[in-house]
């Protein structure tokens, strides 16, 4: 599975976790919900300022979500 | 500092200790020696498939290469 298949995998685990919706997690991010769509689809090759945002909202820092998504199986 | 301008340094830190010109660096992750030198710089909002072709050149995990970040004073 490629990484960016993972990332989408690991953002949507976290964000049921928070028990968050789509689209607040979109509000919350300042990004638009059809993009954070995308991202848990795997279909964006996203940047690093949107994956700082996603970060901040989900409350967890860059090493720690690159991690999840390392051991993802 | 911003995420973008520390993660360029620290890719430039990470090069210079392998021993990498910017040009080698470029080669070998089938990326633009300029863009290279932009990235470094903190003037490129990179993509995660940049990242992590970086990151396999330097031989550094992601969740390595942003633990450097977060400790980059």
């Amino acid at each position: 599975m490629n990484l960016q298949r993972k990332f989408g995998l690991v953002i949507k685990e976290l964000r049921l976790k928070k028990g968050l919706s789509q689209e607040s997690l979109a509000n919350q991010s300042d990004i638009d919900r059809t993009y954070i769509s995308d991202i848990e689809k795997g279909e964006r090759n996203i940047s690093l300022k949107i994956i700082e945002r996603l970060s901040e909202t989900l409350q967890i820092s860059l090493s720690e979500l690159f991690k999840k998504i390392e051991e993802y199986e």
